[in-house]
């Protein structure tokens, strides 16, 4: 069985943990960070938080914000969803599988290639978990703003075990 | 347990009786307000449709749309879930768990405060059901346009008993 | 019991086969076209790409796109997602209902008739499934934008036996 905990410590990712520090979305309104129904796992939306609160990159591709940005921005989100996802579960290794991804890109209506953005979550996904586990279905949608300035917010589910 | 319907009539809030009234998004095209699969209850989007069918405060917020109104705009789209809920159950004391909202706010590229208006359901939702239960996952979008100049939709998933 | 694979050949409906050409979204990204978690069957965004690759009907409604062609996209996705549904169950006999579809229209901010255009999607459902099983939740969200200047985008889940 894979060790995904173990995985995501040899490529050098280190989650929030969100034990410790409050899910730092708290502070955009009444908000749970997971909820688990049967085998499946809602989260919330992740944005790219950094540690101290503020957005990664915030803005609008297209404007002031460019791929590479937001594509290490949506890596960001997906790294803090990971750290959602152990917080949810003590551990990455009851990950069955990344159900669905729905990405929403913060962009200029000019601005087509928002795929390319939230490449920077599903890439995350596949290295850490695989791609049997870790590719999932995935819609991303190029929308007019997200809170506080966020360029990119990923709202995920995940099949547990 | 707690008796959710009792709590509704104490807050005074009168969600709409869909076994009464039809569906009212039924305007929009083929639409079911809910399905239930296993212990899931899939909401369709809701709206801040009155009585009359008419939107509140229809627009933009950033344009003609103020917070204060988008809240409120927000707190009727959650009544009206309560509505569909309720039409889905028979009854409000099944919830067991709000699982997650999607929210979508129309306004303009400049307002980035969309999750204080979304506020407005989860509030509602906090209010009527209490912090366990209910206060689920959420994620808020700036999206460009909604039907018939809503200003906000809230797509919803519950867990039930 | 209904045949829905008859009838798709009836209504001369002919979705792709994604057993012989590739899940063309796979072109945006790691994408898995389906994922199936117990009973429920979750979709990919699905969008109306053509069989050489290319979108039908490029733009946004209410500039180059008229609502005719936006139906008309919307119904390509729909049945693009049949393929998926296809391709995920070896039938759509196994459909048991159409729970939510969550539909994306590309549009400038003062077009509101979004709904119209997701019809494409949920006219196309009800044809082939009927009004019972057909007929799901749905909400629909104008948009900046989606990759490849897609006009409209769908994310289907489907209930299965």
């Amino acid at each position: 069985m894979a060790d995904f905990d173990a995985r995501v410590d040899e490529l050098g990712i280190t989650p929030p943990d969100y034990s410790v520090s409050a899910y730092p979305a708290a502070q955009y309104g009444l908000i749970r960070s997971h909820r688990i129904v049967g085998n499946v796992l809602f989260l919330a939306g992740n944005v790219p938080e950094m540690e101290d609160g503020s957005p990664l990159h915030p803005g609008r591709l297209g404007d002031e914000v460019t791929i590479e940005q937001g594509y290490e921005a949506a890596r960001l989100a997906g790294t803090n969803a990971l750290g959602s996802i152990k917080y949810a579960l003590g551990t990455l290794n009851r990950v069955k599988a990344i159900v669905r991804s729905l990405n929403f890109v913060a962009c200029i209506p000019e601005f087509t290639d928002v795929h390319k953005v939230a490449s920077g979550t599903t890439d995350l996904f596949n290295e850490v978990f695989g791609d049997e586990v870790g590719v999932g279905c995935r819609a991303t949608i190029g929308v007019t703003s997200l809170a506080a300035s966020f360029c990119f917010e990923t709202v995920v589910t995940v099949e547990i075990v």
